[in-house]
């Protein structure tokens, strides 16, 4: 469980396998004061790519905060031919909930937001559909009612960035939202929108995976989350899980068994998007424990 | 647990959803002495279908084993537009085993077939390759070579039907089979050939499905044991399961988790076929518990 | 999934196993108009107990509702040794929900119920601590606060029957209260009262269990939901499930995975229940599909 | 999966958690031309325990193999008060099977050594009966029957020990050995014998855990494997995992579903050992993935 109160600096960060690597990473936050409180590392051998996360406190760090990744670049970057990103734990991430009609989802994040479960700020939630208004005013937040038709689209996902933009949004978590968001609205946000499908994905892409799970006979019916990118339910897979089913299930039956399902699998990959341990590379992640 | 020597009828049963069917059947039984061990019945209530199996002692069932088809026609098919399927559990069902050159899932038939934990026999075991006799002569069974390749696939599969027949096989088993059967081959057996497929179908049809889950990195890989029908691995699903895998996993790791899933979920659909507890309809299948 | 307008009787029975016993009791509904439209039963073949879960439609029954019970008493009740209870779907059932500071099960339970997920009333939470007051208000629910010390139990648990009894509850949802109830209580709701115990009972029963589960290093945790009787932990277990954990997890990380476990298997206890499709004896349930 | 001919040192270690340890070590490696391949570490925060294991490529390493232990040992051990053990990947360990009547255990555990899938050598099985001889000679493995009674015991043990000396044989595994090892026995393998329980510890300690089960109601059962210690069922759960049943399932019907999970829990337990993936300390088991 994530302490809320800590002073961290968290490392992602990913480059060729070379020898060496974990002890000039390691070394460097020892030397200059750093207390390694996370580290885990992996090596894709197929491809020779080393991937870290490490986690340091920094209170007795010598080097300042806003001068760390300028001695990083300098001292290894180049060298080591790294690739990473720097964040600091007293930053608080801003997240933004798109919805339609559904409140499984929304429930389950709004109750772990408001019990203080996530370290995360919820200031608006976006709907094409005024439905879910009633459970954004139980919690307290403004909700955005942003209809979109075909002809609307591009028109209306330039009024959602707006509002993005304006609460200061960091990533964004489609919560059973029922839009194909665009290529451009998608581009703003690389690997910062997650989506939840309810399938096993790769099986059951697009519209209506219920009733095709349901006609195909399956014994088990899964849910995905995912990054969301251009391609349909195409993007880095974050997190999945299933539940069994049997014949007597009904497709109603099957959408009702999936609402638990999605509604866990959804928060789980927020969760890890939250403590900054997702890494993502050939459009696959790294979740590191 | 199945006892061995018991003496029951078993019928396997669907019809037009109508009232007052299963009254009708259990009087059936019961006025003439049968004593019902089993009963499990599904109404598909969406198309209107009545699925039922049933099993009684025979013990004192005043009705002779093999009048109790004529009778159940005369009485009760026609006027209720019964589809059914009669069985004895005194009949032990001979099965064939169809292998390549992997041994997990032979040996795990294999063992709970020699250790008596399955009523059935396996009189034969026939391969594409000689890999695996070695495996067949610890068990003492007959183990035929036939190698097939794409010009002899017609006459091979001649020899393997004739071989089939010798040994009076009533189903067949493939065993990690590396080969697609002919649609003549397979029409001969029809819902009576159980394959195992190495994903969570329908994902990963057809080949290299361990690369392909891969490629797409997946959380969780699947097996799918099903009937094989002239469409390749669309056939209907007996049963899936599914393992949790993560970014530290190769391919050879999910070749290696999968060989676990691969003969639990192939062992189980062949359980449940011996059991005569499966009905399929619209490629499909009822799995009775 | 449950149609909210339907109207029909249920017949929860046990009986000694006797022959032909499926056939009178479908043929009584049958030819008194009734059409059926859930039947599942289960033969302890150990004990020679017949249990049955049978659902029809009322709308051309010809036996008048408030004579069924009488009718059914005549005909069968003693003919057959027959223990039975017979409901009304059309008689929606009154819950309340007891809890203490925890909210998540509370947040899964009225999410499902705001959404008209469960045909249940929900007019009353009762808490002996204040802090959940805030979200019985989101959801527009009468908060009763009756704080309870070892002193003022007796007269506590007066004053919540009380609250009880003038709001009508048929049965209680114990969604983590962290009270242990008195016999005398618990025996005016037998099998009324639905607990969920966080770990896979009967291991680690009482306080503390994560802590337990952490000390003892298992692989596993798990939630049990069951129903209070006045041995601790140890009334009939309705539902349990599990989730996997490491050397990695503290006994944090234990309650915070162990939250969504507790609130998924509460609430699939409490859905069966409201079904009525729960059926109790010698300390076990019989769980209907 | 493990490359058969690969040439590495596995360190494992654990040492009071200390600022640049795993700089360090790392350090020792790479300056020395190890090629690491493995790292994974954990940090035990509230005991303040820093554990880890680290595999390197000797191929290039200039310190002999068998003076790695005296330089870590001058350089580290005492300076940072490690606790370690140093093993080599060319050394194929040798381990002892102990069975009694059952048969599924064994045969998995001996398909998977016949097919390769471990690096490890069975020279011997054990039993107390003389049923599975029959299993080690398809095998072609040494059957040796030690039958043991109360008044028997110590001086079978004895003749058990002679046997292992004399097959220099470096761990046990108990492939459903119904015979409680005494304690004199255990001391001489600490950490060295596994075990399968067949219940979810601490659930359902001692003799017939299914049948315990069966009287509790559970609705999910589940397999433990872990080192012996004197205390019975009490040793560090290497792994676990767990079945659903229901109502329906007899003491039987559990035993048969118990089979499946027995097998596949202790040979993975089994194969982490096999990778000296484990550590244990305090009563419990770190596996490293």
């Amino acid at each position: 469980m994530e302490k809320k109160d800590k002073n961290t600096a968290i490392l992602l960060m990913h480059c060729p396998d070379q020898p060496g690597i974990i002890a000039v990473i390691t070394e460097f936050i020892d030397v200059n004061g750093g207390n390694i409180v996370y580290l885990d590392q992996y090596v894709d051998r197929i491809n020779g790519i080393f991937y870290m996360r490490v986690e340091w406190e920094l209170d007795n760090f010598i080097i300042p905060k806003d001068k760390i990744g300028e001695y990083f670049d300098t001292l290894y970057a180049k060298r080591y031919n790294l690739n990473y990103t720097l964040k600091f734990s007293e930053k608080r991430q801003r997240m933004a909930i798109f919805v339609s009609k559904m409140s499984h989802c929304l429930y389950d994040i709004l109750a772990r937001y408001i019990s203080g479960e996530w370290d995360v700020e919820i200031p608006v939630i976006i709907s094409n559909h005024p439905d879910l208004a009633v459970v954004a005013k139980q919690f307290d937040i403004p909700f955005e009612v942003i209809p979109i038709t075909k002809e609307t689209k591009a028109e209306m996902e330039a009024r959602e960035f707006e509002i993005l933009e304006s609460y200061n949004i960091d990533f964004i978590v489609l919560a059973r939202y029922m839009q194909v968001l665009s290529e451009d609205f998608i581009r703003r946000y690389p690997h910062h929108i997650i989506n939840i499908h309810h399938s096993f994905l790769p099986a059951f892409v697009g519209a209506k995976p219920y009733h095709a799970a349901y006609d195909r006979g399956v014994k088990l019916i899964g849910a995905t989350s995912h990054y969301v990118t251009p391609d349909l339910d195409a993007g880095p897979i974050i997190e999945q899980d299933i539940t069994r089913v049997t014949h007597k299930d009904t497709v109603d039956d099957l959408v009702k068994k999936g609402r638990d399902l999605e509604k866990i699998v959804l928060s789980r990959a927020v969760e890890k998007h939250i403590q900054r341990k997702i890494l993502t590379y050939n459009n696959k992640t790294i979740v590191f424990s």
